[in-house]
């Protein structure tokens, strides 16, 4: 079976950066054909229908009023948001018991209040110091890239709950472990999603809003488009280049000639297509070095959301290596018809679950909820429901892919390089909410406006399409959070006050006189001590 | 082009373990095909043929004593090995100068010799404690796996040359920088090569000798035996398995059916083919997660070997990040005819290199060795050759994949476990000499041995084939080496000395009758400071 068919663009992968790339060049009137691996478009959106329980957003879901990529596409394609609830009370499972907070870390005790918001305060800090486009040029990136995520935890923890907390939010914002990642990346993917509150909260942040009737709409709508222009099951193993144009060759042996190609698919997956002439050396080694991280997605449908009418918003927080949830959020939908939790099971948790039956991850999910919410309805659900990313040959984990010690200093801008005829787009080559539905967008934009410069239809200047505010602003924190001491400042602080003290308490009872008279003539104070007459 | 054809068992992958495997099974009457991608076979032994230079091995080359695997198969191909000399001065390269040695670490100041003897001498100890066949049950294995190598180093080390040292060693042996690789796989790595001397040292280690000839030839010899059973240019895309057979496809569009498939390529290249079922989720993340290392080896011919003739023995180590060859060593062949040098450039400086040219690299490799051994002869070669192992598209790398923080206690046995009708071989599924051309045989023998055990030609007991004394054996070391103490050890002992003799002269001044009392009452001693009288 072979055939050779003449387009201007081949995209490789329907998910939302190729076709955002496709959706660009066609507005130029460039011709494309998008092959996708799969039977489906949308990639790592994909909304499935359930019998008796609606539509389920199974892959990427959230969305933010920062990514204006992603909201403008899908405004334009009609699909609307709604708001996601976050009214009520979050828990942190910490040492067996289920800790109920108002807002979103563990604060029960001051010391543990004050040396998470020491962390995350100091995380915020340090992204800042990462340029999003270039974080290799960051003042300290060797330093920070030659580290783990885990490492600096261990140097700027003083308690285990600030420790486990920041563990947790290194699991639920990129899905590995701490010791996995590099700090320099961590700071950086932080950063390129507008610091620690914009990734991590609910309201105006990165988990503020979802799709009325799913993500995967989106692309359903754009492939719309494209009929025709779009050949699913076909997954590309060969690419060849030649003098003036490309030939790309699908596993069932279907050939198509183009003059340019975009590869927009994971790094890994890039990795397993064949290229004629072979990739640089660096980017070989590079698309070896950013694996995917590890995140089994589960929902779980109830009669009742009887979270709420115990106080909780349904979002709760773990690192409890025997419990298999890290992460909930309550996905009733804005309808209110479908009560349910989705329960995220991450990084190594999530290899262990792999080792499981589906009955056991339900049976271990039920157990998590009836734990973190204290109660027994949550062991009666009306439905359950998972998804695997890591079991799917053509994603191969999420939520994106991460980044090693070492990776993002030695190989710096290259996993955006062309290679030839040959583009790269996928939200991993996006510079702003990198691993994003918003970054895929852009990505896909930038890359096809790589290939709209190579012919002539734009200007180089005019590769990126830069939104209104597609750089997302710090969420603002409140004076007391700005300035509140670090356990370490607190002791030191302490320290310095009862040295001082004693010292002076000491010299007063043994030289009252001394001390009178250096602070009556260093000071110019007139009988500093007579309010003291009283008490010693 | 498609045709299909029937054999018992086909091998992905002509290196030395897919012919390794090939060979056990024709020994048992099984019928085999081998497809390999690349135009020759060897996979990572390559040996070329130089028009004025004689053979030179471009990849793995060296062999010791107790890698009895490689050696017995190459005994068996009649491919004679030879000493690799040792005899002269070795270099270390520290803070701009060449400094000389004796042996294989710096050590003209005392205190640094304390500090590699002792960093070197825990890393041996540690490594013991990590069991070959089952890292993940070391009794630290979740501490050592959890962090980098770089950050054990700075933990146990006091010195900037010792620090130097122990880098230079994670270069040399595994070809990245220690903050990308955990500890408890480099452990892993050098306990099963059988301690830090068997894996370092040439004499005796793991570098003890080479082949005659080049180490392809043994490959090459095999192939012989199974003229016709070998396609070359064949790089498998598909491996399709159904009830009682498997299909697999090469790029060409070729078909050919099987009752079992060994896979013997690196993990990143597993990765590469497309598996029906699919790989399990596990098998997929870990295979995504075992990069290859990064090196260019390089060879410079000279009219006469003129570090001999300065005392040197070619062996030269440094860190220097200006210096573009991290390591050398003497390859003039047993003959004598071509004096050479052959130098690695290796980890961050090996992706440096990939972005110079060759004529560059060739000026920079020779102004190290005019540096190194303090030669203008070094800048007059022959003759300049490289090797890039990471341009590649058939290994992406060398000399073998290596692990991150984590990956080893939470895949454990993965790597070698089958896939239904699939194998997995490949250097880097050894448990003894991994990365090695001994493992590299190893690993194809056993995967050969599970499809024996599966076509009941054979006993589970059998599937491994066991040499003799291919457990490899520490090398001794002397009385010193094993006692001498840490730089912590000797300032902590300096310390209390200090303390104990300080405290001692100040109380006999001040109150001679209290410690004569306690020495005379406490220890039974009479008149303990009568000695002393003439003295104070």
């Amino acid at each position: 079976m072979s055939q050779s068919k003449e387009v201007d663009v081949i995209i490789v992968g329907a998910g939302l950066s190729g076709l955002s790339a496709a959706k660009r060049l066609r507005e130029h009137g460039v011709s494309v054909l998008v092959l996708e691996a799969r039977d489906r478009v949308g990639g790592r959106t994909y909304t499935k229908e359930l019998e008796d329980c609606g539509w389920l957003d199974v892959g990427a879901s959230y969305v933010g009023p920062m990514q204006t990529n992603i909201l403008g596409l899908a405004s334009e394609m009609g699909v609307k948001t709604y708001k996601v609830s976050s009214k009520g009370l979050y828990v942190f499972f910490f040492k067996g018991k289920a800790l109920k907070y108002p807002d979103q870390w563990p604060h029960s005790n001051p010391i543990v209040w004050l040396d998470c918001n020491n962390m995350i305060r100091e995380l915020d800090h340090m992204s800042e110091e990462v340029p999003v486009e270039q974080p290799w040029t960051a003042p300290k990136a060797q330093l920070w890239d030659h580290m783990t995520a885990q490492q600096w935890l261990e140097s700027v923890c003083w308690t285990r709950a600030a420790m486990e907390w920041g563990r947790q939010f290194v699991h639920s914002v990129i899905t590995v472990e701490p010791w996995e990642v590099s700090l320099l990346w961590l700071l950086w993917y932080v950063n390129s999603a507008g610091g620690v509150d914009s990734i991590w909260e609910l309201e105006d942040a990165a988990q503020d809003s979802k799709f009325v009737g799913g993500s995967q709409q989106i692309s359903k709508k754009l492939a719309e488009r494209f009929e025709g222009s779009i050949k699913l099951n076909s997954p590309v193993v060969d690419i060849v280049q030649s003098e003036g144009w490309a030939n790309v060759v699908t596993k069932n042996g279907n050939q198509y000639k183009c003059s340019y190609v975009i590869v927009a698919i994971p790094p890994w997956l890039q990795a397993q297509i064949h290229y004629e002439p072979p990739l640089s050396a660096n980017k070989r080694q590079l698309l070896q070095k950013m694996p995917m991280g590890s995140c089994i997605k589960t929902q779980t449908y109830y009669k009742e959301a009887f979270w709420k009418e115990k106080g909780f918003n349904g979002v709760t927080a773990t690192v409890d290596d025997t419990m298999l949830v890290g992460d909930t959020i309550d996905d009733t939908h804005d309808d209110s018809k479908y009560p349910a939790l989705t329960g995220f099971i991450m990084a190594s948790m999530a290899h262990t679950a792999n080792r499981m039956t589906k009955e056991e991850r339900e049976r271990r999910t039920l157990e998590c909820y009836s734990k973190y919410f204290d109660s027994t309805e949550a062991l009666k659900p009306i439905h359950y429901e998972e998804f695997n990313w890591m079991e799917e040959a053509y994603t191969g984990g999420c939520f994106t892919s991460v980044c090693a010690p070492g990776v993002l200093t030695k190989f710096t801008s290259e996993i955006r390089s062309p290679h030839g005829r040959v583009m790269f787009a996928g939200s991993e080559t996006a510079t702003y909410w990198c691993g994003y539905m918003d970054g895929a967008v852009s990505a896909g934009m930038r890359a096809a406006g790589e290939v709209l410069y190579k012919l002539d239809v734009i200007s180089q200047a005019h590769i990126e399409v830069k939104q209104e505010s597609s750089d997302p602003a710090r969420l603002p924190a409140t004076v007391f959070v700005r300035h509140a001491p670090s356990v370490g400042g607190l002791i030191k602080t302490a320290s310095i006050i009862c040295v001082v003290t004693l010292g002076t308490v000491f010299l007063w009872k043994y030289d009252k006189h001394a001390i009178n008279s250096l602070l009556t003539r260093g000071f110019g104070l007139r009988n500093p001590f007579s309010w003291t007459r009283n008490i010693f």
